[in-house]
């Protein structure tokens, strides 16, 4: 397959609101696709402003280095092994609430970012994206 | 009422999509809300990847001054009085394209920027999915 | 196939090297794949430092709207349809030297873009680049 | 001499990647001449996208410090002489995998960048390249 279809991208965004309400939370949810660039973007009533750029990096910093942003987190911090990384490709996000689409075969085909609650509520909803994005 | 919500953006980028297909188009759809933040985006499959950010710039821009962008396109021309406005705001797009969201009693509440087809057609669009946000 | 290999973006830069030299001309060279991401780059001997980001982002221009960049060029002159479309993608180069590398089929799997001689020279080398990107 | 010629690059670059395969890594690899201008990149199949800024990072902070990012990275970290050096020339990246290309007479006339596979693993690689880069 190689790429996140539209169709795909709203089922994930689909999925993460779902989820949300389920929290009673409101965030924003972004879905890049496999170069990177995105694919859908919904912000629910409510989320906060600052969160729109923060899901959209999410989604491009999971994508970027293939793991969750949050797994990226723990190799960023002071003293770690890549300390400072998030200067990189004009400012990544390293904290939970971003996760990559993988297909069966483990390819990342694109990835989904969730910014407006708790980080690991975020992390929730993006699972649930992630895996809509795939069925 | 004062803002475009959730469903609101979402009915306009569904009526969007609705359009570019019965024109044979695949384009880029942005709705940006009162305070010119995005709302919600659908990329369509085989739509350009260069359309992602000028989608977004044209739904900036009709909400930032409260017009068509083609119609600021128009004075902003060499020797126009607006010649170079597009170097504001972080850049600015200003051929057709983008399209206020305005109530019934005339307050813009939001726009709509499409990108990715020609620009008539992409106008087309964006006035489909306008004329939604507030059905 | 849809994506540029290394291999394949390496005999894109012996290409354009080679007819640069033809020409007598010192260009850079630059290689981005289908999400528009940077793949290879080279800059000869005693070409301009200030083509380094002009030839990359040829490149980036020439894959995010699927043509060549003196055909978008045409089109964004001041009167035209897309005037001012410079300012959108952080930048986009919209004089020649930037053409898509494309399948067999027609499918634009990347782009090649070279700056630091004449427009027509840079044209040229780019089309010789994408046509060795897709033996 | 003063400067990398593109021979010389090349020859980096392709030491790169010999050590990268060694290693069974696959990596993003940039040159940097004396000025810190870009002068030759390439991203093996399969690398990270997010390690082509990273890459280049590396080897222009390599060169504009004038020793390897990991020396500069004990330095930069909460309570060290440099805390936030990060934030300098456009953001830097202080972690190990840039390395200086030095004449036999000690003078820095470039610097190489790897990025995409551990730490360690850049490190050895880049050096590898900017022994390359001198033979």
């Amino acid at each position: 397959m190689g790429d996140v279809t539209m169709q795909r991208a709203r089922a994930a965004i689909e999925a993460a609101c779902d989820k949300a309400q389920e929290l009673g939370a409101a965030t924003n949810i972004a879905v890049v696709d496999a170069g990177a660039n995105l694919k859908a973007f919904v912000r629910m009533d409510g989320a906060f402003l600052g969160s729109i750029d923060i899901a959209i990096r999410k989604a491009r910093t999971a994508r970027l280095f293939e793991m969750d942003t949050g797994e990226l987190g723990k190799l960023s911090q002071p003293g770690g092994p890549l300390y400072s990384i998030e200067h990189s490709n004009g400012g990544l996000i390293t904290f939970g609430g971003g996760v990559p689409i993988k297909t069966g075969a483990g390819e990342v085909i694109g990835a989904v970012g969730s910014s407006g609650s708790t980080v690991e509520n975020d992390q929730m909803i993006a699972e649930a994206a992630a895996r809509a994005a795939n069925e």
